[in-house]
């Protein structure tokens, strides 16, 4: 596995479930470490900041840096400078999404918004959906960080942000363009830090969003046993992942 | 049209347009008053309460009485009622949904709910959607007051219940069974009150919501212009309503 320079982690069921680091991922990413490799993290999760990420993770024993996180806001923030350089964007969301618009030195504005980029918000209300709506049949830009529809907790499924996306998309007829995984966006950028896609591979225990995103960017893929979809699942998809693991141990035998 | 006993008509689009009363249906009701026929009012908004509507009319020169008035929200508690008798009902909405239940004898519950019924609520929040989520994933009969995506306002088109809808049915994968127009339980219920299909007729001015629920019931339909659906555009229709009115002046014509 020596050619991979860039090898890029899913969080949430393949390092971690909840607050419950996973042992063999663990063990995996200290050994990586030591060969010198600092992995990526890739995550759909839109509400924390990278340096949220790096302590929750410091907190489990991974020693990790803010560069090596890459979130679907974060994502969003940079797809926003590079399709839309200048514009303004009013946004749904938490820290995560405001740190990310302000790092990239993006105006946030409550009206007239070129782009309206809408993330997981616990703190929605019917006055910000509606002037959401208001501004994507304005003409805004409509992108969401992610699509999930539903979020694991320990309360059982919740509505994730893909919910509250197509409320938006039914009261406005719009699509609006999916940043997180399947898509490949945040893919993308962690490659422009310097890697070729030969070098690159993505981990994940999801396949309809971390071996997806990995398969659409043309980029090797794990899938790892253990988390969302089973490994039974995976073996009826018409494209493979990569490899398949059993857990991340399987790396280094 | 002397056989039609039961007039129903809608009411935004067909009877007001926001605050002002549209003069052609204010004449037709007094006119139809005179001959001694007291008009069904049928609509899905379900936040109001049918006093609130009878106020809301009176404003405006209509005179009728709280029994006149047919909302999703009274048709929804009836059809918790019919349906599902002594059934506890979680739900989201206003002051019209919680006073239809309270009407019915039905207990309001926060938890363990046999019914989870959906109601537009301008004071939504992520809690109130994650319990309704979580109920429905727990077995929970889903319905929809109505299934409006959007509603016309001085701002623009805002989001209306049947995007809420959409996002509880996408975070849980269960459909609503939709209570309001183009469904046909409101005029059921009234229905209910002592009348045979060939006495009733539905009015209204949206093809896919008032005239639909009409032909579905089975029950003669006017389409009035000046509203939703253009003339043209309910002449493209498979299912034709049984008249098409330019305004309600034709009635007596």
């Amino acid at each position: 596995m020596q050619q991979y320079k860039a090898v890029c982690l899913d969080l949430d069921g393949t390092v971690y479930k909840g607050a419950k680091v996973i042992p063999e991922a663990l063990h995996f990413i200290e050994k990586l470490q030591q060969d010198g490799i600092e992995p990526y993290f890739v995550t759909n999760n839109s509400s924390m900041t990278a340096e949220q990420f790096t302590q929750k993770l410091s907190a489990m024993g991974i020693a990790t840096h803010p560069n090596q996180i890459m979130t679907s806001s974060l994502a969003s923030a940079k797809y926003c400078k590079e399709h839309y350089d200048g514009a303004t964007v009013m946004m749904i969301g938490e820290v995560g999404l405001k740190a990310a618009l302000q790092a990239e030195g993006i105006i946030i504005t409550e009206s007239n918004p070129d782009v309206v980029i809408v993330g997981i918000d616990h703190d929605i209300s019917y006055e910000k959906l509606t002037q959401a709506s208001l501004a994507i049949q304005s003409g805004a830009h409509f992108i969401a960080t992610n699509k999930d529809k539903a979020l694991p907790t320990e309360r059982g499924l919740v509505p994730g942000n893909g919910s509250f996306v197509k409320l938006l998309e039914t009261a406005t007829g719009v699509e609006a363009l999916e940043v997180g995984k399947p898509a490949s966006h945040m893919l993308h950028f962690i490659q422009q830090k310097g890697y070729r896609k030969e070098e690159m591979i993505m981990i994940g225990d999801n396949y309809d969003t971390d071996i997806q995103a990995g398969i659409r960017f043309g980029i090797d893929t794990i899938h790892v046993g253990g988390g969302v979809t089973s490994v039974e699942d995976v073996l009826k998809k018409m494209q493979q992942p990569t490899y398949m693991y059993k857990t991340l141990l399987d790396w280094h035998k």
